[in-house]
């Protein structure tokens, strides 16, 4: 298990859910837009929330935004150890600093010594596209461990070991392999994600793919899901895939069967009609919508609810009994009282 | 490596690209359509389609489809062994039979003679919905991987060992655990799915991440998307997934950065013009769309064009190296022109 760190109001690591996080698009500086995004981001369910520290007078701001906000506040910081510490003293919750660029090993003791005084962790988040020159041309997952290593022993020997590591590769499978190495190497918590992951289509797949293999074996204390885009979509792909890996649960989750030349029923209208009217629930349900007796009856004897299609009608199971045998215009009435008394 | 196995003129398993399948949801027995859609599939990147042989009658229709359509045809087949052979006598490329449903090993013999006759593959497609009796209560893992073997087992013992294995359940976890445990056990090839996993959205989460964990590590011969509608959809999934693992390509990849608030150009909408005049190119390319200096230049120096964008204006990169500095306006017309000449 991962040691646990302190991140403003939130744990971090240890036994703690994997955490979700995001990063703002607004302007740092433009003390208002930043907080409407952040608190748009933390009303869809962001716990952690990083801005970009661009300059000493966006990284003053964030005393400002954390007066309009709840969550705890991350200064990304590149290139300049005066910003990361402006950040600090700012009030940033935690800090990340890069290790292809924020410079010499004077530096880094700099900025830690500031987070030390203000009890905040250092995520050291090494990224394929800003590696340091020492690294180019090395294995690229070997690289990210490398650069990350090598700021991790700067800060542990001036004592400091409040530590967040990310290993960011756009390449999925470098990532990977980076994690798996880190994970094996060191028990500080693992922030994960796979960057310029592009819009939601294309970054959906990689992320669930990088982040979804790494939390399937354990491995993730919290995470980014990349999109180019409005943030807020990364919340909802976060919470997606926390829930497929077993690891979180958010809302119920439908298991439909694909149709085939067997299906008599119009299944793909049932699903979106189950999905509507399920989408919102609060809390994790499984719920089958199956169209006919191959796998049918075995995944809705499954689920807790669950609609498993014949030649013009449906039964309704709930907890594994079938409870009603209905015409196909009835089924999602029926389903939808059944739903009802389920959740009451 | 796993053994090569034959399915009509594709080559599955040993060191061939790993294999796209979907299924149709047409009604089999309706000749027309069911070819129409597999038309459709192939177009699109199918390279293997199984069709729900659900009777006696829909089992002979493969003959005939056969005729209308290039690429290998699976009967996919349940409960029924008789089926399984109207199909293989209909002249189907592979059958699939399921463990849970498809009777005594008398029944199994059967089907196996008559695909050694017919010098065509089984697969043996484990389903987590359709699991026999012995099975149930079981770690659903270990009950898909017990209850494939049991099937296998009874194919060995009568000398037939053209065979390919799947072990889909909804369960991403399960699904992955089962093939990391098969993929020890034996060199058959792997046909790798998430079942029942709904509509796009949602499948595609799942699908990346339970498929794409077993393609990174290298497991996995063949696989299919499952997605509830339109099954055109299933392969553009699959080929995202397969590039994104690593394992082949099929189009331009775009590197592209979410954004910050050190962003100070448009990079979302210059993100959706590259895309627009890159998606239907037919090869692999790596494209940066790079927001700013932190990790841009980087990433534009790793791609065989991109753009990293600065405040106004942006540099256009070919090949690692800057080849213009031009104001944003400019950016699409001169990134397309050199777009142009790298391709040519």
């Amino acid at each position: 298990m991962k040691r646990t760190v302190t991140v403003g109001n939130v744990l971090l690591g240890g036994d703690q859910p994997v955490r979700i996080q995001s990063m703002t698009n607004t302007d740092t500086a433009d003390v208002e837009a930043t907080a409407a995004q952040i608190n748009a981001l933390a009303a869809a369910g962001c716990e952690i929330i990083r801005v970009a520290a661009y300059d000493v007078h966006s990284a003053q701001s964030i005393a400002k935004i954390k007066q309009k906000c709840s969550i705890p506040i991350v200064a990304d910081v590149h290139f300049d150890h005066k910003i990361a510490i402006a950040a600090i003293e700012a009030g940033a919750d935690k800090v990340r600093i890069n290790p292809g660029n924020i410079g010499s090993e004077d530096r880094i003791r700099m900025v830690a010594d500031a987070a030390k005084m203000h009890g905040i962790p250092i995520r050291v988040g090494a990224n394929s596209g800003s590696l340091g020159k020492a690294y180019r041309g090395m294995d690229k997952s070997e690289a990210l461990v490398q650069s990350a290593l090598e700021n991790i022993r700067i800060l542990e020997k001036i004592g400091f070991e409040d530590i967040v590591i990310a290993l960011k590769a756009s390449d999925v499978a470098a990532s990977v392999r980076a994690y798996r190495k880190m994970d094996a190497l060191t028990d500080y918590p693992l922030h994960l994600g796979i960057t310029e992951a592009g819009a939601y289509e294309s970054s959906i797949v990689k992320s669930a793919m990088g982040i979804g293999a790494l939390l399937l074996d354990g491995i993730g204390d919290t995470l980014r899901v990349s999109i180019t885009g409005d943030p807020v979509q990364e919340i909802r792909a976060a919470k997606e895939i926390l829930q497929c890996a077993g690891r979180r649960t958010f809302s119920p989750e439908l298991i439909a069967c694909p149709t085939c030349g067997r299906t008599r029923i119009d299944l793909e209208a049932l699903y979106h009609q189950v999905k509507a009217l399920t989408q919102d629930i609060p809390q994790y349900l499984k719920i089958a919508v199956m169209g006919c007796v191959v796998n049918g009856p075995g995944e809705a004897r499954d689920a807790d609810i669950g609609i498993a299609g014949g030649e013009g009608f449906g039964l309704i199971f709930k907890k594994g009994v079938p409870v009603a045998k209905v015409p196909e215009a009835e089924l999602i009435p029926v389903f939808e009282k059944e739903l009802k008394e389920l959740l009451q």
